[in-house]
């Protein structure tokens, strides 16, 4: 029996959050699978967990300890959160990596930036087209979203076709890339589906899914009325999007300018690689002073609020020589995703102040989501008639809402929150719990999110620090007096000498007081200081600090 | 000219943010005003900008440096962001409040819970009652707001009548507390208004707001076709909605219970000053056990993901014997304020985890908000019909929002944020800037947002710490060699001695290379060993730490 083969499906990063892409499959014989990993993304740090990191990744630790049995890296399409760990994880992976044309450029940036061969990525055209990696046979089924070429795998093995979707919507006319083609869908699901694994972004989303050419004319008419300048900010990924925006500018007689890195690499991108063909002419930033402020359109990367960007230079300030005025308009051709709102109201405030006009998505007039809303999942499931249905793509309760959908259907779904590894060969059968977590980018080094590291951040961002340096003699008696630095903590004039000097009081004291053997171990005499640390500043100042105890231990010569 | 009396208005907190209201009017000569302070709230720290704050309040300094002029403080409700801060700002206030019955309650409180005297805190009836405290005649005006006995404060002074609305709401039918009357406002309006000084915290809500009383219908049709347990959780001080909440179980055959000191707090403040004189049965936690599930209603505070609030508690696992189980409902009878969305649906996730179904405010039936939204606003303006408007209690972007309604319609307005203090008596021209800011509750103590402390905290956050612990002779020759413990960094396996290890040898390599003269001082001991920190630490992990040096110098005995 045990040798019998099987269809594995367990996501890493992905279904749980949304962020972090990493889902494997798994086809072969108990214990000798051989594997392809689909999408290595990430997702982005907050003060709130993570102070100080710089992205956050799924811990990949389960295919890496198999890395001998992972036949290719798969990725759907070039967002971050599919695709920005493939070059910092590649060296634990070593293993080729397919994907689209445009989606390919995206990676092999991200491979050279971080000291890898970008030669590892392989370019593959849209289905028909197929490439057999082990026993995986794989197409790239073309599929509109917010990013040109974004793809859903059709995976065959001899247990037969899962479809996986990818980031998705049902978009007919998405401007740039391949429209939504249900007939393709249908053609390629006609034989049956083992498993549809399907995207849950927007599952609580209730009505049909706009189109992107839908926002096009509401755009036009704002850039028409505008009296002065316009700048328009949206993810620099979203290449129809910007081309929306600039052909909106060009209609209006407005010239167009591109502040920002991001925006600019992506247009680059798309060109280069044949995804789009034409887009109205660019002007360079220096040139803009000479064009009337009634005819420009700035757009402008940093629609999140990230302090970096074009959106927060602007807003600041004078930024690569622009500068907004009193009068002009400030498109959010964007949604502000959940824990960004403090930082993009910050921008929003700043605007206001210089009398800028902001227009943000509350309109629903300007922005349109790259994902399936819930009757647009429905038509997908219908199309695929797949067997099983495995929301992926998700917080745990779009999860459990997409699979609610399907079952009250009567139809089968089965919800696999990472870690979850389900045999999609029997019916989604949970066979195995695998541990799971996220490996933080910190600086340079890569460290696990249980390492400890970000915890002691944390806690002195939280209680602040306190500092002892202590000298003993070799005779084990304390030399002088205790030395009392205090970090990120207020030093309470109300008491003498401060609370430095009352911590060093009564530290010195506890220790004069201390039995010898107390003092003959390190752990004796931190265990004793931070006891009294706390005991003071708890009593001053109403907090218990981090406490750190510096012993020099004075060495017989 | 100068001992012409004037009025002036001068917002210390609450115009440029949502949270920590507090304004000043003045009335006299210029430089001999005597003042009344309205409203002393708090609002609420985040880890992105003030870790381990317990409360954030206006910095008082304007006010407590002419506090021998301050004639009375007044609140005009119950919320922390108008009454929160009255404890801990007593001591440098020191001047009599004045307030209605239910908000002094509140107001008691707080004064006991810091040590004040509650004496100094006065109940006064609402209009036509009048006090007359220096140069002010004041009036309480009763006004609908999401908390019982809500006001907004009629100004009397030589100069004339201003009416500050405090935060409030047009609705005919708040459930608990006085309604919008329009006829009222009317009458007190109608000998002219010199400046209607008006809340702005729901400029951008396009449509006429809805009452409290259109939710209930709809509440009780849910908790008639739950088929488990029903929790339900909103503001603990929205006293009309628990009822709305309460009277929807009593009708639907549910019994009550409450869990959260806050909610049982308003409840009895609530019966206790007369503000509500009815409210279903409420059973002790205890008895709930005997009480099927699907005859329970649970209110629960924490409606924003307070960690160690009920809803937290319940969403985590048993809270005080209570278990969500699957098949039950939460409902979030609240709005999610803006910066608590992570914190909210990492409950909505632990809850889906556990199988309840989690009824959210997407759909606007279970929830209305307790502001005025545009519509509301511009009834507001034509029954005052005041010369003068100026928005206060909103972000920037709601203030310059609010003016523009106004100047639209050709009547005048006038920005006036945080510190800008404007003379009503003189159509609002601005007569003076003054320095405003924030004060943190830190622990025990109050310390300036500007003192540094918060930026260490923070910078131990993103950086790390490094600790060198040096030890120097007589002589001024260090001793032994550097001590290096890093809190909050990774220890690079990769390096030889990892990072403490390498840093020390670094260390002691520069010390040892030093010229005497920069050991001398200890300045320019921790300009070297910092620089060395620096440079190692960004090479090894990529990363500049905090580097704290503590220094002990041997004594010469």
């Amino acid at each position: 029996m045990t040798k019998k083969n099987r269809l594995i499906y367990l996501p890493l990063g992905g279904a749980g959050e949304i962020g972090m892409n990493m889902y494997l499959y798994g086809f072969g014989p108990k214990g000798k699978e051989r594997y392809i990993l689909v999408d290595v993304g990430v997702t982005f740090p907050d003060m709130d967990t993570t102070p100080g990191v710089d992205l956050i990744m799924a811990d990949p630790s389960y295919i890496v300890e198999r890395a001998d049995r992972l036949e290719a890296i798969i990725i759907t399409h070039a967002h971050e959160d599919h695709v920005g760990a493939i070059g910092l994880l590649y060296p634990q992976l070593q293993a080729p990596i397919y994907c689209r044309k445009f989606t390919a450029a995206i990676a092999r940036n991200k491979m050279e930036k971080n000291g890898q061969n970008p030669d590892h990525v392989h370019d593959v055209g849209a289905w028909p087209e197929q490439i057999t990696v082990g026993p995986f046979t794989l197409g790239f089924m073309p599929i509109a979203h917010s990013i040109p070429e974004a793809s859903a795998l059709v995976i065959d093995t001899a247990a037969g076709r899962v479809i996986h979707t990818g980031d998705f919507k049902n978009d007919p006319n998405p401007i740039v890339g391949e429209p939504y083609n249900p007939e393709l869908v249908r053609e390629i699901s006609k034989d049956g589906v083992l498993a549809l694994i399907c995207d849950s972004t927007n599952v609580f989303s209730p009505s049909k899914g706009r189109s992107e050419a839908d926002i096009g004319p509401a755009i036009r008419e704002m850039m028409v009325a505008a009296k002065g300048l316009v700048a328009a900010t949206t993810f620099g990924s979203n290449v129809a999007r910007l081309k929306t925006l600039a052909q909106a500018a060009a209609d209006s007689g407005r010239k167009v300018v591109v502040v920002g890195r991001a925006m600019e690499t992506m247009i680059a991108n798309a060109f280069a690689t044949g995804v789009m063909t034409d887009f109205p002419p660019i002007l360079d930033v220096e040139e803009a002073h000479d064009v009337p402020r009634n005819k420009l359109l700035v757009l402008a990367t940093g629609s999140q609020g990230e302090r970096r960007a074009a959106t927060a230079g602007l807003a600041r300030g004078k930024y690569r020589g622009l500068e907004l005025k009193s009068g002009d308009t400030f498109l959010f051709s964007s949604k502000t995703i959940p824990g960004n709102e403090v930082s993009v109201a910050y921008i929003l405030n700043q605007l206001a102040e210089k009398g800028v006009n902001v227009i943000d998505d509350t309109s629903g007039l300007y922005h349109v989501s790259g994902h399936a809303n819930r009757p647009d999942l429905e038509e997908m499931h219908r199309l695929v008639n797949a067997d099983l249905v495995v929301p992926m793509h998700g917080q745990y309760r779009h999860l459990r809402e997409h699979a609610e959908i399907v079952q009250a259907k009567g139809d089968d779904a089965v919800i696999a929150p990472n870690g979850t590894m389900i045999e999609l060969s029997h019916g989604g059968k949970h066979v195995e719990s695998v541990e799971t977590g996220r490996t933080y980018l910190d600086g340079k080094p890569l460290i696990g999110a249980l390492d400890g590291v970000v915890r002691e951040r944390l806690q002195m961002a939280m209680r602040g620090h306190v500092l002892v340096s202590l000298v003993i003699e070799e005779d084990g008696e304390l030399l002088d007096g205790s030395w009392v630095q205090t970090v990120g903590l207020p030093d309470n004039p109300r008491v003498d000498g401060g609370l430095e000097g009352q911590l060093e009081d009564e530290i010195d004291k506890v220790l004069a007081r201390a039995k010898k053997k107390s003092l003959a171990s390190d752990e004796g005499i931190e265990a004793l200081v931070s006891r009294t640390s706390n005991q003071v500043c708890k009593d001053i100042i109403g907090k218990k600090p981090v406490c750190t105890v510096l012993i020099n231990r004075l060495m017989v010569e």
